[in-house]
């Protein structure tokens, strides 16, 4: 809706990247200084803090450590796994956010986040039309995952996959130093998508990883043996890189443990590299060590990509200056030209709500162990330029915000 | 001995560090220039190449690619674990090696590892003095566990402290976005010294770490339960650095699995964060994550210390200076003076063989869960300065050496 003027709202939710604040740091800068935005307000804990109108005044906050939220990782904000109710069964939470809105006079709400926050996104924009509420509601997509629908790529892909590689570089360095056979298995996140393992193969065969383990295909315990002998044949060295969510043909996850579903109804994944590395003493009988890069990969924001950064941080602005400019029910995107431009553009929240890109098969190459160029093409632009942060007692130095509550 | 002239001898041993191969870049750069000395050979898999004459010729390499040694990580030359016998027991070894040295001329030899490999070191020099073959040797100090006797600190240690505090405070950024309660347990290496660990208090308390266990204390469950207990009742989250070799009053490990001892008789640690996981998780009910920093720690050269990375390669210089000058039988070590300023120094090779110098107990707070502000001062210093390395296609550049074989 056009013409809209009132107070904004940004709320952040799922797993953070290290790139996460870059992006509310881009929309606050631009919501500030935009005459329709009469108030910018962080809601805490993401929808929650909208049920609980628990909001910080950005208006509060210097500029200096606004911008800084560009180089701090981990959700400035808080976030939530709460996941709101199909309003058809139980409308409560709208009735609410509703309710919050209207005290508030909050007429522009951008929610950050991946594909179930999208679908939260959604389902708010959605409820608000129907209730004739005008408000124009923009998703700011984040996953390290990089499995949003409608997106180029995502923020937070770049440097997860940076330090993803770096780290599998040094890894593999420390692999090579003896003589003694040696199998590490590196477990890598994105439970149902690839992106984040095939970023293993950004070092150089051989060099870095030897062997690359995808979701998008099935996992045969004997082929694998198979190929981890015949690099240690070959080179007594070999550095694997599994994703957490790689599946037998019967579907079965490697690593499932039936026992832990989150509140979205996923499989908690974890343990994959415990178990391939059991196989592979038993059955093989050689050195191996296991490394689950864990939450280390999201959060590393000292070797964030330079790319994603500044990205993720237009994005944050982009949101802003659609939603003012009358855009609702709507995600920004990233469109690729040329060798490597990218131009922002705006997709409907709900061809993203709850989809998950994988990587294109054709990508793997025939062996099944490794990236085609087609993939380093894709993903090379995304890892490039070193992030500028600043340090303090020789520790990165991440944004102090004052955190003042927003009052009426 | 004074006014040897001959060849030189680089080798490694042990586990790496970020910037183990600074002080190798320190020394060649040095020894290639010095006119006593008319070859620098590197022994590729330390003493085991001076055994089998595996030798590459470093005359052969680019000025620039011995230079970005300063920022390739792990053992560039391999490294070894081989224990040399007794002299007394079993002489093979030695007279091996005298003849290598016979025959190559060497009247220098260079060895860069930490309390084990100054043994050997030490060894090897006090047989060719029996023996009555002149060659001066020198050891140059590295260990992550920074607990070598007789310097004020280890090179490689400040990289490790450096990378730890990092990532524990990105780690600490991602625990504390959701509302539950939350326990992260960060294993890190140390057998029986809580240098590492302690690097975890470079972080402000409760912004990063909350908990931090040393082996220099004895662990006791119930009091670790009590304090992890007394954190998440008053912020909810807690992030506990713990050190691999933490031990019960017994004297039993933490995380002991007595089938693993490796080659010089250590207990091969780990797992101590999946115990600990589990107790909370039995006892508290919290929600509990287990992060092993993992050879992760040793190999981060991307966030190395600048001031580690420059010490540890004129230290490196230091060496070769010291043995042209008629040194012998000796380490470099480090001397602090002022509010941090180092000078270069020799110890005996005997006083810093097989001991280990510990964390002072005096440095550990009264309740046993932090360090003192004199563990800051202490090594503040040694984590200043980011490092400057190049980057290629996104990645950190490491050197490319020829590795062309010696040949005479």
């Amino acid at each position: 809706m056009k013409d809209l003027k009132g107070r904004c709202i940004f709320a952040q939710s799922g797993g953070p990247t290290a790139v996460i604040n870059s992006g509310i740091a881009g929309g606050i800068t631009e919501a500030l200084k935009n005459p329709n935005i009469t108030g910018v307000l962080c809601a805490v804990h993401g929808i929650k803090g909208v049920l609980n109108e628990d909001f910080w005044d950005m208006s509060k906050e210097d500029e200096s450590e606004i911008e800084a939220l560009k180089h701090t990782p981990a959700s400035a904000f808080g976030s939530v796994r709460y996941k709101l109710k199909n309003p058809e069964t139980d409308a409560a939470d709208y009735e609410r956010i509703l309710e919050v809105f209207k005290k508030y006079d909050v007429r522009f709400f951008f929610y950050n986040g991946g594909n179930d926050s999208m679908d939260t996104c959604d389902k708010i924009s959605k409820y608000m039309q129907r209730a004739g509420y005008p408000v124009n509601v923009i998703g700011i997509p984040k996953t390290i995952d990089n499995d949003l629908v409608g997106t180029d790529h995502c923020p937070g892909y770049g440097s997860a996959a940076k330090y993803i590689a770096t780290t599998i570089n040094e890894i593999a360095r420390d692999a090579d130093i003896y003589e003694d056979p040696l199998v590490i298995i590196v477990e890598i996140m994105g439970r149902n998508a690839g992106w984040l393992t095939a970023a293993a193969s950004l070092t150089k065969r051989g060099e870095g990883a030897d062997l690359i383990y995808l979701p998008e295909l099935p996992f045969d315990d004997e082929k694998f043996l198979c190929d981890v002998e015949g690099v240690v044949k070959a080179k007594k060295h070999c550095v694997v890189a599994v994703s957490e969510g790689i599946k037998y043909n019967s579907g079965r996850y490697v690593g499932e443990d039936a026992a832990n579903t989150d509140v979205f109804g996923h499989s908690q994944l974890g343990g994959v590299c415990g178990a391939l590395k059991a196989k592979i003493s038993q059955k093989l009988g050689y050195k191996c060590k296991a490394i689950e890069l864990n939450i280390l990969q999201r959060a590393a924001s000292h070797i964030a990509s330079k790319t994603d950064v500044e990205e993720t941080y237009t994005a944050g602005k982009q949101a802003v200056k659609a939603a003012v400019g009358g855009e609702t029910d709507k995600m920004v995107s990233f469109k690729r030209t040329g060798d490597y431009e990218i131009t922002y553009d705006l997709v409907p929240l709900s061809i993203t709500a709850n989809a998950e890109k994988g990587v294109p098969k054709e990508w793997i190459t025939e062996d099944g162990t490794w990236l085609t160029e087609d993939f380093e093409r894709y993903a090379r632009p995304l890892i490039m330029g070193e992030n500028e942060m600043s340090f303090e007692g020789g520790l990165p130095r991440y944004a102090r915000l004052k955190k003042v509550k927003f009052k009426l």
